[in-house]
């Protein structure tokens, strides 16, 4: 898939503040970029800071004054998932846990599995295997919580979530997170621009770890888990949030442009996603 | 310092159970291990798991049925710290951010930086330089949260500590955290034994990013930030939790030992962290 | 049924402290007592507080230093519940609000049902009346929620219930009342004595509004709702507390007794619930 | 003084719904009224539904389908306080506890007073008598907690204003109530009218029981306790909210206007409350 994306946000800022952005489209493949642009006004030295192993990469500003910013981001680029047969995930034999998945298998900030481990025994325990586990959740998720924003804050968690039965992709995505890792399946936080939104505006979904590779899902079915550029991946909304503000920062103004270039992206739906998975790994040799 | 410590663990599984645990002591530099030695009983195969940046080091078990297991450990080493002179610390120029430290400065399961923002700003957001802000931190926190076992358990949150006024050492470095990250200042909790605790037990504290260099605190004053064996680093208590269980899991006895071996170490006083900071980083070249 | 109840409570105080007691046996029509006696050791003056518009019989006690208390109650008596049958509830017209209800149609303490509104009208919304909503209501409980105790303390409360799907008697009352509050039906907890638990101990139950009378449920399944001795009403556990205590104490021994005197109580069964409700207020003339 | 006061209120119902107000000026001694009007657009049924002790007085509204609702409220009376020396009030023996003040006592919905005891007696323990208690709890609330409209909402409660440190006059008003009742002293909350806000709007504050009367406290300065127009009193903003509704219901408008018809109202400021205390109780015999 061929893609361009394009956001603005604006910031006022009442005190000298540091922001600690994240809205570049990442380029780990398999997405790749062949171009892209980030501007601020007032003009400010930005400081990329990439961190390891998810290869986020933020942008770091410090504005020795209260003022206004206004940050603009364009890029354009290609990615492409692998599509996985789900059978063969249900006959994998049982993986263990590697050093780099055991961030994505503790409770987070927003993803308090040690909270949801009975709900999620009792829901999904019984499920043989750890795809159709994932597919039960993701599924519970979208029966259960109505997808309706303004019910929710930036501090609103999973814990939550379960009692509220409403929210955001972001809410939506934390919960999933929270019941894979109570059930020991490793599990991630995905921001993303997604074309196939009928609201253009940041996204968010999640990936888990099955049999060697990481898979995604969207309990919100608002965007197939194939039409998506990613921006980063992380353990919950507070590693990869657009913006990280130190200071007393508020949002004025946000834009979000995402499209598809090459036509014809169906995207997968959520019941083809009892045969086959999605999977952004790159090919494995 | 030379030490030697031992850890005894029992639990009860109702449930076939995967654990994953973290009481090997460190041997990152400046600690070093002449022996350890780590059994199971019944004998069951334990995979080492070490998870960078801080290398710490789980030992991950499966149990395939309901039964008992009890963990003992041993080990002796060297560890060794530094005095960095205050005043050098509050001279610094503010630092930059480094990759490595972005996941210490945002929100985590148990220390919400994005809830205590005005907390921190009230209280210390006038205080000149970072070391004097932690100072101030760390002051207060033995000042207003009185130390208390068995009020607060594991779902407790730096959130919790502010209106509760109790804890354990877990809260009141869960607490340090919160507040330093509020006030942009990069801080990870550290699981560690120590020789000096009155009742041996596992201990916690934390520390801070300034000037270069990690630095160790310690809210509680049970134990000098000097004299510690760490066990590994993480974000807060999620990261480094002694055990982390997946199944149905119950601790039914806990034994910690920890000896310092040569005598007579002091251990730096509350009061002299006006003018000397502890930091556990290996000398810089 | 003819009923004899007793009680021991044992409470360290640590500092000068007032204890109010609530255990005694409601002596609100239909429960009539023939005897009680309430003693302390050692004896200090006990004021009867009561407080309509249940007629809660609380006990006041000031005492003066740290000490020692020890409370004992005894009590015989009678009480008689009415059978009413459950297709009379279905066709009632609704009710209108009483002044004397709108404190059981708000959200309190422990039962927050401005939190559960959106929970309780996915789940039970489409029901079509009141009665079966309750009993729809109560079996959900009683199959997402484990009866297992020493999971939740005193601050657990109805939102966290719902995902922790673990707690007492006390905490299944909670829910059920949050959950018939936010469908608009007065709900109010109930503290009791209990002949048919298997642990003798203090009960909790609740009781909803319907075509005109006060019906009683027990999403426990513990107690049959028709085996009741009532201590007391209120908005939750926060109002009828056996012992709201001011001061620093705590509770070091608890002994509880309940035994029906007149053989051959069977006690209405889940299933009957489905034809026949089960109220306690007095005969309508 | 003699005031009059109005208000609007736009409702948009997504369903059928029952809607309860509170914003009737409330005509118990020594408060009373010289004309009120209540309408509804379109017309409705509204019940008058009148809860004792405090004689709150609600009206009910039952819409039988999707629409708007508009009411608008004006009414003109005359109200007076008593002005009590502060110094009587430090020298009165200790109260007993009353049956009618229990419940103010008891922690509620939004004042978790078991959860904020340590913090009230930390800070205020010491303080030796219950006027200079309640003294200082209000200039610690005014000096901790910024006035900040748009941080909280309905779901806010003193727990969280204690961390979060900002809000408006309800979130004010719990933390008072929640601080005091932790110290044994009954206190509820106020609904009310002032004429005094800069920004008109319903305003709440709080009272507590000291030497056989209640006594008006306002932690946020931003309205004189002797310059209030009472609307409702309760344990909290749920006993009292100007409107509780069942069903899908948002609010589109709101506007609040309250006058001071005889010119000089001065007001009570701050500094005075040391030595003369508010009590809008009637004259006692």
């Amino acid at each position: 898939m061929k893609f361009r994306v394009r956001c603005r946000l604006d910031y006022a800022l009442h005190s000298p503040a540091t922001l600690i952005f994240l809205c570049r489209a990442s380029r780990t493949p398999p997405q790749s970029l062949s171009f892209e642009h980030l501007a601020l006004r007032p003009d400010a030295p930005a400081e990329l800071v990439v961190t390891p192993p998810a290869e986020n990469r933020f942008d770091r500003v410090s504005i020795a004054r209260a003022s206004t910013l206004s940050l603009t981001y364009e890029a354009g680029g290609e990615t492409a998932c692998r599509r996985v047969p789900a059978d063969s995930l249900r006959r994998a034999a049982p993986g263990r846990v590697q050093a780099d998945h055991l961030p994505f298998l503790l409770p987070s900030r927003y993803c308090q599995s040690d909270r949801l481990g009975r709900l999620a025994w009792r829901k999904f325990g019984s499920i043989r295997n750890p795809y159709d586990q994932v597919l039960g959740i993701t599924r519970w998720i979208h029966e259960n919580v109505e997808y309706l924003p303004g019910i929710t804050t930036s501090m609103t968690s999973a814990y939550d979530t379960v009692t509220q039965c409403a929210g955001v992709c972001r809410d939506f995505a934390h919960l999933g997170i929270a019941l894979c890792r109570a059930l020991a399946i490793p599990a991630r936080y995905v921001a993303a621009y997604s074309p196939k939104l009928a609201l253009p505006d940041f996204h968010a979904c999640f990936e888990v770890f099955i049999a060697g590779q990481w898979l995604l899902f969207d309990a919100t079915q608002k965007s197939p888990p194939d039409a998506l550029i990613r921006i980063g991946t992380g353990r919950d909304a507070a590693d990869v949030s657009v913006c990280t503000a130190f200071g007393m920062v508020t949002l004025t103004f946000q834009e979000v442009r995402c499209e598809c270039l090459d036509g014809g992206l169906h995207g997968i739906g959520a019941d083809e996603m009892e045969t086959t998975a999605i999977s952004f790994d790159p090919p494995r040799r």
